[in-house]
């Protein structure tokens, strides 16, 4: 047999748990349990003991045995159905229900699952991030633009930029969550003519039986009207939001892609992992650019949402069903290898405080002339002139550097020699000292995001000590 | 010049304005204002009457002469700000702000007034849709799944259907506006140096100056990490929304260019519009066909949305930009336009109840078929004879109006005669008009519909009164 | 464990055994032993007898025990390395050869077998569609644009219309096929030290070994300047030309579920299949769904392909390494399953001519009246009275069959009622009779079709003869 | 009025031509006098006069006069008939078809043309890399895998792997240019009854009118059977042509995004251009970086079209129209300008053999350990030991490094000092000499690029003398 790729190699147990045949026919037996419960409650002659042997054998799932009754039966649900009854010794399940009451409400069980599970992991995640931000709050790099040193800042910051990013998005996952919605027990159009026959037309029974059986699956909200399928909308937004969960740490990889490429930081080695036997210093990234992949795959898996969303042909069909098997599990397991990947690069990271710096001392002078400028301005010396003349040599130096005429950046030499400037070597070196220590705001911005992290992570219990699984 | 085409085939003059070029010039102006507003209030010294001396020039775009001045200056930014002062007679704006400090900015309110203007006009749709949605919730059609008759239905229903779905992305773009994130003024990599050197220092005044230009902008939200740009994975959130906005009324159009296949409804003709000279009854549904083109283009856009979200390289760079130059008008002209044709099909569309009354005899007797049985079980027959026969008959009747041995439906003609079954003619009739109107739970479907999306409508002020302009 | 739906679903065995574990296991050890040679031919010592015992034991694949190994190396390629020398009792593979000179070339090997299996399977269903334009080339039908009637055409021409739009797709897989480029022996980054080592530096020799391992494999195309990996672009313009392949088929699949709306044809019942319990009579056009669902995986695969390329940093990464484990057996599970999908339909589909009759008696008076006109002028009315009188009454024709009025269209009647045009019943009906039969060139047309394809699926082998296995 | 902005930010004159509306109206007026021509040779009583004097006029195009037209007829196509018999004081154009039969094939035209000014950019950037690949081919680099040091290679190979891979999608432009087919004059449906009726249904004459036309467009192949519209999945084709073309530049424009990064070689300024004010050392790789934009716009408008194929219903419809008119001249100017930037780039760029150097210097021991083992093995060291001795200094090397301890890359130091292997600083130093120069292949596998870009390059006329214009 050819294995799930995805879910074989990076998805998490719990998340498997979810999709595998086995945890989807112990969900399908707990919604029938729930609605058998709320039948019963309102009035319809279900045995309560009936009920209870079916929760008894709500594990014991035999695939093979429903592989054989369904050769014979020729209809999935109809063999699942048998085997359940079978197991129980009753004949009470799926009253009033269409396969698609059971098929519909058990994905929307599997997705909310697993949208509860992807919270969890992010919660996990950006608490990661948070520690590390705040570990390196001081820690002083340079700033890039354009992939060129731009101005100063710190590890921490860069971190809680990515941070920040994540947080938008778990916000955003949380109202998907909250705010999602239930199809019930609609029936083969929607019309709900199976249930309110049963209940003898009576339509808030029918309305009170759903109630019953979303709060028994925990889900809060509920539709009204759907036709054979719910919105497939619905697709889009959470397959969305799960693009959007792996933003971040899709970015947080690349720049640490970046950084490894000047060897000032690295994703560290896993498990007593090596380098390659030829070349046993090469740390490669490998999980960075993992999480770049899984990304990558859930933009595929957005461009298949976004065509069903909108494609609903009166009642609906079933030409989003293969779709829907393949993006569904898909998009889950691979933002959840993602977070998987995320959390563990952040637990193993390298980070060299001293290469930071020497590229730092590289760069300082073009990054603080700014600084310098204004300290000549202070000693006398017209700003015109004073912006011209370090102009003029930041320029030369960079072009000097590159040339191969100097060994490095010989811009303070440059300036301390021209006496336009008259700047001494020592108020030139003060400037970068004190330039230096200058990384504005950063450290109020850091605590801001600590905050708010926290207070989103310490709404999801057990995240904060929460441990990946070795990966591979 | 090449026009933009979305903008100047279909979309509406208010999301024009925001995203033209003299709309963001005044943009970029209401911005400054607003800076100076704030960095006076908080100690600068910019009188009051350089202010008022800006905010009346504000509006006096001349685009030809900007563009003079950019010839000059070789830097775009540059020439808006010389423009603005000539005009104010000042030297005031810009104080501490990098250019992304304006063009960020300025984006982001781009983005929330057009999100806005999307709002307003999913409002407008969705009163429309309830109005029609009430007006044809007894007309009882024939609905379909897979595209074959199924069960029946309302019309009313079938609408409040599409009503829910659109009401549903409603909300999730009403959560998108309002946790819209401002980025603030944050300089070169987001450390916010040149603020925080403009007020000695002061984090707590550059961050109150924060909060009151982006409550002078009217955005609530604000972030406090960023680095050369904001977050791109917000661009994901807001083109996902207009996509979503979008699916419903995709639906909806599809499901009536299928009805007008059937001529059980059409989208109507606008403005006196005839059909073709050679086919004058021909009535094609351009307007839905339009709506599902536009959809497609969103999807689109969703594409590179996703893209640009986790390529971010350490602070930042522009590989960005010319893709939000093309998407971001693109993605919000595109739902507009798709807005202000869906509320005009609304407003035209044409329904049949003479020929739904048609389809719906033909597929009734199917329909039906399981209240047939159930009457004749109450009669005494056997369920499993009873349930024998009318396959048989269902079966053969469907076959004998394909194959052309029956001009039509015969079913009941068939049941009729078979002495298995023993019942009437006037018990089979009597059995279809009882059946007929039973729609199962619909009405009170709808009813929950129409109070949702009117407390919804009702929080955006003036959308019920919304009158689209003439669409091409 | 949980399958790879697609594959164990919809894919054909042929296509699995491809990219099965065990397959590619196989296709490894092939490389291997084509390489062995290469490198024997060449001057390498590799005794001919330590060849054959590789060769005898490439199909004992033990997946088990390669796992037991990996266990011990942690490193997959040395897994496989040691079973494969152990079963052989040799040690003369993998020489000179880098981790990527193996996986790379697989893969690539998987690619092209797929794509030839593709290829077969693309030529059978151009047969059965070119069968079934012969058979329907007469069959009149009621042309539709826009979704509703429009002039008159056949049955065998609509067919010949997608098959022509496959035949220029599957010309088009042959182009990439035969020019499809092998990376080759290149190394770890491309620069070929490891095997010029081997042979002493002589470049010669290596081009001919890569030569003769290209042929042993039958990939007659080279690449020459490739990094770590090959070009990404090449998954762009495999996947875009499997997602080209799909398209013919799909618009076929939606306008045969068009069709089954209409009772004018459907894709037939499978393996005594029938409709739903409760609804005997019902034929959904499930297949043609999941054909429309394949075709929506293909377009998303196609976003994750097309978002790799490009997307190359130096001479590679493996950021591309799990989206390519999801995207290419995903990308051709699903092309697969969608051909075996489109044959059966094909070879199952039913038309009802009855059906196709009736709705073009009530469409005819439209379509033809055009001809009415002409004849009306021959007869000596005034072209521009005879069009406005019939335009007139079609209009009130559609209006009134549309509002009740009229239980059909009574265009005829109105005509014939009306003394402006003076005409007979009889001369109506006549012009009625012989534009029916005008389906212009149509005949020519499909002829065209017949040769062409004809000409393209026998340069295939065994393609008309394909049966397809029973879909679910 | 809004405009276009990617025609006019990025595209260059002669696409904007094809696709302007001046453009695209004098195309229509081509394709009339063609078909005039066809007409007039096979018989249809069209004065030679007549066809002059529309020629003539061809370029007269007043777009606001036929504006103004078009608010009387309310009809585009009308509208632009009548100006254009206005000009010509003639009445001959337009006859027998249809409007699509205009429209559409007005559209391939522009396709046609613009794929073929899109393979002219390509043979220039072609050869402008070619040109840089054989200048560089000596200069040795560190090439990278996963972004870190790995092997050594040259800078010319470098480019001449983006090279070969834009030459293959190069060879996949000319197919889809070869192989594209005209719709021709089909009418309505595609049945071409209007230009049959007026050759008295002589279908032959009607085929050599088809042929006739297309030939006068240039246009080689043609198709036989479509609908209303042409095949949509011609558009996927295309523009996945255009997106594979946007691959190689794109994976070359990240490099040097990389490179820049390092200092070892960066864009250039153009015209005059410095850096920012603040940062004028500041080399941004704005360009290269906008080629990496194009490339996301291009992943969207696939999206787009790989929606259109595959959603045909029945004939045809205009469902796909708006997305036409965004995504095709979309997709051309973003090619087009994609190609022009890279141009740009590849004439401006500045390479630093300087800092290649020093990267090297510092990598070289790492990159040369598996040379020292061999040389070490060659002198009796036994090669476990050697290699066991190297890796524990490499790794240590590394660590130290990195940490601060040492200043840069000892490795040579502590293989000196190890007498387990026993080796002088001589004998150390001259097996990095020796193995700097070991490139492997490379100049082999340059060579064959070269030859192979030529030959292509040669085929296209005035390629290798294209100038870019000035880019923003």
């Amino acid at each position: 047999m050819i294995p799930d790729i995805l879910a074989e190699r990076y998805a998490t147990e719990s998340m498997k748990d979810i999709w595998s045949p086995k945890g989807k026919t112990k969900l399908e037996r707990e919604l029938w349990v729930a609605l058998m419960k709320g039948q019963r409650d309102l009035g319809l002659g279900i045995p309560a003991d009936a009920i209870a042997a079916y929760e008894k054998v709500i594990d014991e799932v035999n695939l093979a045995s429903i592989a054989a009754r369904e050769r014979v039966t020729m209809h999935d649900v109809k063999a699942r159905i048998e085997e359940f009854c079978d197991l129980a010794g009753h004949q009470h399940i799926h009253k009033g229900m269409t396969s698609r009451d059971l098929t519909e409400n058990v994905e929307q069980l599997q997705i909310l699952r697993s949208l509860r599970e992807i919270r969890f992991k992010t919660a996990a995640a950006l608490n990661r991030l948070a520690t590390k931000a705040r570990k390196f709050r001081g820690l002083v790099i340079t700033a890039r633009t354009h992939n060129v040193a731009a101005q100063i800042t710190t590890f921490g910051k860069r971190l809680a930029m990515f941070g920040e990013e994540l947080l938008i998005a778990a916000r955003n996952l949380q109202y998907s969550l909250e705010s999602y919605p239930a199809r019930g027990l609609k029936g083969a159009v929607g019309t709900q003519l199976d249930q309110l026959n049963l209940f003898g037309g009576d339509a808030a029974k029918v309305r009170e039986l759903e109630d019953r059986v979303a709060s028994h699956l925990g889900m809060s909200k509920r539709l009204s009207n759907v036709g054979q399928v719910y919105p497939r909308s619905l697709y889009l937004q959470v397959v969305s939001v799960l693009d959007q969960i792996a933003s971040a740490p899709s970015s947080f990889a690349k720049t640490l892609r970046l950084m490894a490429g000047h060897e000032l930081a690295g994703e560290g080695f896993a498990r007593g992992q090596v380098g390659s036997s030829a070349m046993p210093h090469k740390m490669n990234s490998r999980s960075c650019e993992r999480i770049n992949g899984f990304k990558t795959i859930l933009n595929g898996h957005l461009t298949m949402a976004s065509q069903l969303a909108g494609d609903q042909w009166n009642e609906g069909d079933v030409s989003c069903s293969v779709v829907r098997r393949v993006m569904l599990p898909g998009a889950f397991f691979a933002a959840d290898g993602l977070l998987e990947t995320f959390i563990t690069v952040l637990d193993q990271m390298d980070v060299n405080p001293a290469v930071i710096d020497r590229e730092h001392q590289h760069y300082l002078p073009f990054l603080l002339s700014t600084t310098i400028m204004m300290n000549a301005v202070k000693k006398g010396i017209g700003r015109e002139i004073a912006h011209e003349v370090i102009k003029e040599h930041a320029v030369e130096a960079a072009r000097s550097y590159r040339s191969g005429e100097s060994p490095g950046n010989d811009l303070l030499d440059r300036l301390e020699k021209d006496e336009r400037l008259g700047m001494s070597r020592e108020e030139l070196q003060s400037a970068l000292v004190e330039g230096k220590a200058n990384v504005g705001a950063v450290d109020t911005q850091i605590e801001h995001f600590l905050n708010e992290s926290s207070e989103w992570v310490s709404s999801v219990p057990g995240a904060v000590e929460y441990k990946p699984g070795s990966i591979l």
